[in-house]
């Protein structure tokens, strides 16, 4: 079975986004800030979008975009998207989507079973018992991130004596300080996502309540340095609220040692939540699921539907390990989300939502286990090619082994190559500077795009480019044609050549 | 103009729900938790889908579904959230939606200027300039809500005195420490959303710190006890993060003196957070904009688009006054939502997102400021008929006087008729399970629907039924058929009247 059994949608046409108008000038056609007095027609109103805004997007579904996470979608996703505005239940409560609500509860344990790895007969009774709660869907894993800490702070303070009546009464702060602790932390890989630091904030916390961990020679998580760290949590009373590993680094892929982690944050009773926003869907594929090892020992796990799910965006999911914790952070109200409803908007940070469970549902069934496990081994194969084409290149340089199926590497000028690895301090400057150029012009001038960000490098950060290569549509000429993209924007913004000087080099 | 010049999604035939297979019968078709392991085709699904789950979801378009504020949607949403899944854009940063971020800047610049009453002037500079940032999207109001607490929180300690990176470091609770307070409140209408409570529980403060106001008659804050518990927050110590009041109150559509609240709230310069998700559409209204006076001094508001904009689900904003103020709460990263981009993902509390912005534009250009202006007119016309309907019934009572389009009321058993006003203790709760029995059966039965609630009433809190006559489907027949249906569920469910003697009756 091939991908293209499921039709994903084609992309249009050769665009990554129209190059005619520079960012400076598109601006100026979305200045007018006056709302129309009188109403329109749809098709005209429709026809004028196809002009005006649809050349300038991204066409993500481009298989010579292969910088970020969004990608082409199974052709049915965009027609379940209609249904689902159609019907417009809202999922906050049982009287505005009734079997929806039993559907996302049906999804959730699906799911749920997939990555805590127990027998059917676990469920048989519970799936649409109210008082087990296997997860809740979150607009995005950013949402999904802070619902897993919120829960597990909660958690933490109750299991350390905490009423929960009291702790909705007194709140976190208050239980930390009377139960002795000097603050809180929460320790964290140091490719956690930024969203692991809005929850920081909003949750009243700082940086410097944030424990951000080491990581070993391959970017994961060292256990040594976590042992360490939670001692002098432990010594400096500081209460752990949990421990925060990912399985796919947004910025490398990279997957935390999962079951060692959970051992030794089990053994302290910690909450262990791993963030499998991307990684998680390793869990489909029988040849690569190893690589999530240690993951049903999670206490919580974020993962999205709308990344290799491949659903629209806005699917997201935080599962819970025991599937009473939730009621750690319910809230309830006396119109809805009433103590012991069906309604789940008692656990879930938001409140009115989409029915992307149903989406997540049509996907489970449409492309099922084997399509998804697919989609994975696929892209995978695409990676190693990927590693083959940086190897046998002049310029570019491979930058950390990809533990999954994203890719750092970067662009090393022609007069520094030979140079390497080791360079001084303003050479490093110039190889950054390099790859920042290249990666700028590559997104105005909309052929090819990837993406770049910074990461530790030898205790320094560099530039990278970064590729996410999880759209089924990437042939190996796709990768070929980014790479040599590149290599000619770099010609004219890096080593100084002319356009016409490159074309007839080419030539 | 008329509301027939857009189509709006007809109601499916004539049920609310199925009323063939009960909810305990229901639940046992959704308990399945394995994952297909091989591909089906989307037609089979989608047929299967047909029969299995549409007849059991809440047919929320249907006039006589007039409990909840979801609705019946002009028919080009569910079309546009078709383009929106297709074009799979990803409005987190600039990279992955480009003039969609543009658009997106442009509908908040709209919607700002639109609420804050500004002179058109004032945008021209701005508009496309990232360092101004007009308020975030959110998959919801209570999303929407977080938001804006988080971010009047941060205002407050800076304003306060704590620097910007000093609060990024020491989290917001050891910055209040340091100031010296011995706490924080948030100073709320007690007809504020639940969510409000989420923000609170998930900020680490507790009901303690959430100080909810007195109401007069007319069920809106009272100015003197936010004097007074404001003044006893001062003699306290108790750091006043936010005022807030609703515009549209969930439960019985009141809206505060939002005017003298924000006087009140600028003389101490307390952020003003005004909870317009339903509410909001109002300021479309000439005719009953008025009802929104003083909601351009709020500091942030939250308004829903999926509410009385008839978007779909998941499009809420926080707008914000001071259109710098968002920089108080925002967070990097190196991959994107770098400091200065365009990218919103560093000014929202979710990141990976859908463009509901795309819908929003749509809606504003298609239906336009008369359609919606419309919308809300007709709405306000159906509350007069429904008042005229229970004024002229013996059995129902009318609860306040509905300032906007939602309205409470209740059924009066037959034999405590010409009792009131003044009920006993048990008469009371006799009237209470009266509404409860009723409601529950009329979800059960499925022909109409509405909600119920429990309010303040006289130092008691009573059961009411709730309706929302936002649904521009509705007319004087459904409303009237609405009522009949209550009162042939109350003849059997609470007088114990059989169905044969009501339709003998009735014959």
């Amino acid at each position: 079975m091939a991908a293209s059994s499921y039709d994903f949608a084609p992309s249009a046409g050769e665009w990554i986004t129209a190059p005619d108008v520079p960012l400076e000038q598109l601006k100026e056609r979305f200045v007018d800030v006056e709302i129309p007095a009188v109403p329109a027609s749809f098709e005209a109103y429709r026809e004028a979008l196809r002009d005006d805004l649809l050349p300038y997007l991204v066409n993500v579904a481009s298989p010579r975009f292969i910088g970020h996470m969004t990608s082409a979608l199974p052709e049915f996703v965009p027609e379940m998207s209609r249904w689902m505005a159609q019907l417009n239940q809202n999922v906050v409560k049982i009287e505005t989507s009734k079997a929806l609500t039993l559907l996302e509860r049906q999804v959730l344990a699906k799911l749920h079973r997939l990555f805590f790895d127990r027998p059917l007969s676990a469920y048989r009774d519970i799936v649409q018992d109210p008082e087990h709660v296997f997860g809740v869907f979150a607009s995005g894993g950013s949402t999904a991130n802070i619902a897993a800490l919120w829960c597990a702070r909660n958690r933490r303070l109750i299991d350390a004596g905490i009423g929960k009546q009291d702790l909705a009464s007194i709140g976190a702060f208050e239980a930390i300080r009377r139960l002795g602790y000097s603050g809180a932390a929460i320790v964290a890989s140091p490719l956690a996502h930024y969203s692991i630091r809005k929850a920081v904030a909003v949750m009243g916390l700082g940086e410097q309540n944030l424990v951000l961990l080491e990581q070993d020679a391959g970017r994961r998580v060292s256990l040594g340095d976590l042992e360490q760290k939670l001692r002098w949590c432990e010594e400096h009373r500081k209460l752990v609220i949990a421990i925060v590993a990912v399985a796919g680094a947004t910025e490398t892929g990279t997957i935390d040692p999962l079951a060692d982690m959970a051992r030794i944050a089990a053994k302290r009773a910690i909450p262990f939540h791993v963030d499998a926003a991307w990684g998680g869907a390793f869990i489909f594929s029988d040849r690569h699921r190893y690589l999530l090892d240690g993951i049903s020992l999670a206490d919580s796990i974020t993962f999205c539907a709308h990344k290799q799910m491949f659903s629209a965006q806005g699917g997201s999911i935080c599962l819970f390990r025991d599937t009473n914790v939730a009621h750690c952070a319910s809230v309830h109200a006396d119109y809805q989300a009433r103590r012991g409803s069906f309604d789940m908007g008692q656990y879930t940070l938001e409140g009115s939502r989409p029915a992307a469970s149903l989406l997540v549902h049509a996907i489970l069934h449409v492309l099922s286990k084997q399509g998804l496990a697919w989609l994975v081994d696929n892209s995978m194969e695409k990676v190693a090619h990927f590693k083959r084409l940086l190897a046998s290149s002049s310029g570019f340089e491979l930058i950390g082994e990809p533990q999954t199926n994203i890719v750092n590497y970067r662009y090393i000028p022609v007069a520094l190559r030979g140079y390497g690895p080791m360079y001084s301090e303003s050479e490093s400057r110039k190889i950054d500077e390099a790859v920042e150029a290249i990666q700028q012009e590559q997104f105005l001038r909309g052929r090819s795009f990837v993406s770049r960000t910074r990461i530790s490098d030898g205790g320094r950060k560099i530039a990278v480019f970064r590729v996410v290569l999880s759209n089924p549509l990437i042939t190996h000429d796709d990768l070929r044609a980014v790479l040599e993209d590149q290599e000619n924007l770099a010609a004219s913004v890096v080593e100084g050549r002319t356009q016409t000087e490159i074309y007839r080099s080419a030539g």
